[in-house]
């Protein structure tokens, strides 16, 4: 068992019966999607499944998972989702995957939020991972020219057809290459006011638990901040 | 000559040689456009439009004003716009026409804006005109009851077949009935960080001038704060 899988089960040991479950996109997601769909065959477990992007909710029905979008349901009790960088405060980034929209709807309206990370993601401050900030097209150029400015450095998100990435909304992706961040909560606030960001990549005091994958077993970190 | 007409050819002769023009939306803008295609014919007046919808890029374009998107420009040296409310210390409503997010974007990079109304718009606190809110359809149901329990009065835009309107960038408008908006600032701040939102009408400490219709005559008032 690879430490991916190792802590997408101790993840979806969390779900309890009669749940509604916000599933997180990645590589690690998807073994805790399989892990749930194993559960809901074997367990008889009756939960309620909120798929963060096309990608888990093909897997999740394809395992016999009931989904709704986040619109169908009164709210999320519990969204086990992924992380590209988590800080020794409990904030993180995430959108290496492109779903950082949906993804952070989804944690929006969640009671409980668990990130499953190995031990690479954990960092003491956010930024080397690139911020990706998601952008209406209308405008983008004016936004990237005005980060350039900043001394954000960025670039436009790519397909490998070198047409630039376009996102489950229609929207572009602007990588911030930011090496450190280290005011996370004015640039959060920053990004927030300029008009045509859609949304961006930090998650800032929204997690409850993360898990870390590590060669002993899985290591269950508490924000009890 | 309406007083809509009277407003919109002042505005439109604070516009100069080799301007980049933003060019707004509604019923008074379509005059302050109509002079400036008259001043282009006529006085041979050479400005390149930047439009803040496909009406008045439309327009524009059939009076041989020539356009350019806001990408395609630096910046914009003026932007001509109408609003639907402003309130005694220049903050304002925009969106009834649905083009706030690229009226905002427009905004951002203008050096200067001169807003045109008539002497009803002109209120003492803002908020009798409903605030739209521009955002992404999924979870936008979420958004509504989240509106709802704040007491903002919530209220989607419909179009009159009773489809939801979609704006030129494919999202919703939720319509806030507030009656009375006490602290603009502290709302915009609220709004920006939701999950969800693209984009709201307030347009705070924007405004340069703002010219009103009167009976009497244009009326020029400056923010000089």
């Amino acid at each position: 068992m690879n430490l991916k899988e190792m802590v997408g089960i101790k993840a979806a040991s969390y779900v309890k019966d009669g749940m509604t479950v916000g599933l997180g996109t990645g590589s690690t997601a998807y073994y805790m999607i399989e892990e749930l769909g194993r559960r809901v065959k074997e367990e008889g477990l009756a939960i309620i499944g909120v798929p963060t992007s096309y990608a888990s909710k093909e897997q999740a029905e394809k395992l016999g998972i009931p989904v709704k979008t986040i619109d169908e349901v009164n709210h999320v009790d519990l969204t086990i989702d992924g992380a590209d960088e988590i800080s020794a405060d409990f904030h993180g980034i995430k959108g290496g995957g492109a779903a950082l929209l949906f993804e952070k709807i989804v944690a929006s309206y969640s009671k409980q939020i668990i990130w499953i990370v190995d031990e690479s993601k954990m960092v003491n401050h956010l930024g080397k991972f690139p911020l990706p900030v998601e952008v209406v097209p209308y405008g983008q150029e004016q936004l990237f020219r005005l980060f350039q400015e900043k001394g954000y450095n960025p670039s436009f998100r790519m397909e490998e057809n070198e047409k630039l990435k376009q996102t489950d909304s229609g929207h572009s992706i602007i990588d911030l290459h930011l090496d450190c961040i280290e005011d996370p909560l004015a640039l959060d606030e920053e990004l927030n006011q300029l008009a045509g960001v859609v949304e961006h990549g930090l998650f800032l005091s929204m997690v409850n638990t993360v898990i870390v994958g590590k060669e002993t077993g899985p290591e269950v970190i508490e924000n009890i901040r």
